[in-house]
């Protein structure tokens, strides 16, 4: 259903004043997150009033569809029994999201009011670090052991299903928990009754340990096709699974992430959405004014030069278009190695093979720019120059292509993320060596003496 | 299983020489991307005689998971009837890009090889535009008519599950093919075997056109949560569904094209690895040169005011930093709205709201920057050229920063991609902005008569 068809029906329902039996009919027949939607554009009365009429398991999906913001707002005011009931019904990463943005004081109640082993739980996903495929995996899989056959697990599968994550795919563990196979529910579905579960399941596994990064999992994940991915501690022994939604949500953070640091944004994982006014600036500055700094040295390399522009005030005409050409063949190239390093498209011994090709790359693009440039050089100002100016391109391409390919290669050599050679600091760099580049030519073929 | 235990285990059983049988059973053993993995490095007859080992519905999926070039070399030296078979078991998506890839004469031979009804799916199939919906789902869905009973429905299912891409979504149609409902196979599973298909569905089914973008497809499944999202023609008739697993595929290569437009890379979807060095020339260099050609623009700036750069040289030391800085902070706030609007974090409708927001934030960051720039000329040049150069960096923040939130909009607008809001382009912008207001302050400031 359309969002606007949503909007109409549901508040056709309320404003016609029927029992909460249609109303909860009606929303039960959404998808929670239409529902979800709906609701984040009434009134917060409103939302709990709705929350409070739905079924356990429905109540617990729609408000896992909720942004946390929302969440955080309506835990305040909802009575404590359904909080308890809600926290019960989610799913288990979701419930350790949910609780992490509660207040303390509030959390530790909910979670004094659970059974053991739901505590037990909630405390062992919250221990993982941000950024690990434990911080994001969920406990709620369905698994059997070894010794047992086809009817026993679909049994099993059939009474824990409403409890369960995802039932697609079934972990089989042995006594100490390790994992040694796994089996989808469709070659269950294909098995006979009799058949037993160890003689079908594919003992080698794709997994990952939970304290391996979320980036890792949903490469994998993505790679091999997986509907949800184990994740193992050193033991081997089963601790979550990361199903292909989270892992979407993970791969749509890190681009995110990716794309703000390639701009130099500061903002990380966060969406424009979230960033209030002053974040933004305290966000948004600290990148700005490092590149302010570093353009100093740029400033100093004119100031050296200061004769050789008394003398020909010309070559100023020139300064930012040649600077900003070595800065913007620098993006290219740091863009293209930033991403091709992310999607695993280029590894780090690529990197000597990379280099000898980009050099021709770049002394191609190199010599159009200064066949166009020489043109505006020589109708603009004279042959010499033109000649100048021409030679200037070529060399302040290469410079600028070599920084912006190099530089994520380093970064990544030391352990920090590629992404973080961002496009404004490949221009300041692309900068300072153009100044000197240029100035250093004309002043060499002009024959300036310097003072 | 590693990477590096593959590569042993398969080099030590080829080595020694055992019949096909053990090998098969070793590859049949590994996820059959670990195997295509392998394959790759391999030479291209080992690739063959392996995939020639394989039992059919393992060996599509092998090939399936291969480079599409080393697919495009296999099926040309492959015999015909292997091929015909691969296709034959190939998932109709993947079948139909093999086929797109393939020289002419050999796909139409193939084509004319297979079964009508899976003919007529292919060229189907084929005849959704790139970038639509339709050029990536599948036709190998699960479905059942209305007056199905659960009991009928898992003995169709269990029948045809080796064929369907997927089993876990079941799709209800009427008479007309119309996509009437959807049940999930946990549905069928918690279900009891009388129950009627109809009684059970969900009616309010989450799915897309065909003709719809494949980005719309990836979006609504990400946000739903969906294992599979149908597509459906003008009529509400089921053409295809799409995996999550493709959609994943869908939005890393958007992705790719996102960073790729931002950095003015002009490589749109297409990976590092698979351009050559022409293709980069050619691709890199027409966005290098449109630059140099605005850049002209700034140049023109310069000369115009000559005479202010004769009477102050200092004036050219702050030049690059300050054009810089109006490309900086531009370039955030392009990546920033580029983002936001690719996510849908923010919609067209939010320009204005943004546009205050942003102002003030610039402000912030301008006066931060202008403080930083002002010690600089005050110590460098004198207590003038500091008023010039720090008043200047708060408008050109100003400038480059509204420019930059502004571009993408206005693209989006007039159905132009909002990534093609690149960092070079808004940095070009505001050189040219910048060059204008630093010197028509200098000129007025230090009151210096234009020649």
């Amino acid at each position: 259903m359309q969002k606007e068809q949503v909007n109409e029906l549901l508040n056709r329902l309320i404003a016609s004043k029927k029992g909460p039996e249609a109303l909860r009919e009606a929303c039960q027949e959404l998808h929670p997150a239409s529902l979800a939607d709906w609701l984040e554009e009434t009134e917060i009365t409103q939302i709990t009033h709705i929350l409070g009429i739905l079924e356990n398991g429905y109540r617990a999906d729609v408000f896992s569809h909720l942004d946390s913001e929302v969440q955080h707002e309506v835990a305040e005011i909802l009575d404590f029994d359904t909080m308890v009931n809600l926290v019960m019904n989610m799913g288990h990463d979701d419930r350790v999201d949910l609780l992490r943005v509660l207040d303390e004081a509030l959390s530790e109640r909910v979670i004094r009011s659970l059974a053991r082993a739901e505590r037990d739980d909630i405390l062992r996903l919250s221990d993982y670090q941000e950024g690990t495929a434990g911080a994001v995996m969920t406990s709620d899989y369905a698994w059997v052991g070894t010794g047992t056959s086809v009817r026993e697990a679909l049994k099993k599968i059939k009474q824990e299903a409403p409890d369960k994550e995802t039932i697609y795919n079934l972990y089989v563990l042995d006594s100490d928990q390790k994992l040694v196979g796994l089996l989808s529910l469709k070659d269950l579905l294909l098995a006979s009754l009799n058949d037993k579960i160890e003689d079908l399941m594919h003992a080698d596994v794709i997994s990952v340990l939970a304290s391996d990064s979320q980036q890792k999992a949903t490469e994998l994940l993505s790679k091999y096709d997986l509907i949800a991915i184990p994740a193992v501690d050193e033991h081997g022994r089963l601790q979550g699974i990361i199903t292909f939604d989270d892992a979407m949500d993970v791969a749509e953070e890190e681009a995110t992430e990716d794309f703000h640091k390639l701009g130099s944004t500061g903002l990380g994982k966060m969406s424009l959405r979230e960033a209030g006014i002053a974040t933004m600036i305290l966000k948004r500055s600290p990148w700005l004014l490092v590149l302010v700094f570093m353009n100093i040295f740029s400033g100093a390399g004119i100031a050296y030069f200061e004769d050789t522009i008394e003398a020909v005030v010309a070559l100023v005409f020139f300064l930012p278009l040649l600077i900003d050409s070595g800065g913007n063949a620098g993006s290219q190239s740091a863009t293209l190695m930033v991403r091709a390093l992310a999607t695993g498209d280029v590894r780090m011994r690529d990197w000597f093979g990379l280099l000898g090709k980009e050099v021709i790359i770049a002394l191609g693009i190199g010599i159009m720019m200064a066949l166009a440039v020489s043109v505006i050089g020589y109708y603009r100002v004279g042959p010499e120059v033109a000649v100048v100016v021409s030679s200037t391109m070529i060399l302040i391409v290469l410079f600028g292509s070599l920084v912006g390919m190099s530089l994520p290669f380093g970064l990544q050599k030391f352990n920090f993320d590629p992404a973080t050679a961002s496009a404004p600091l490949v221009t300041s760099l692309a900068d300072i060596g153009g100044v000197l580049i240029y100035f250093s030519i004309a002043t060499w073929y002009l024959g300036i003496g310097l003072g």
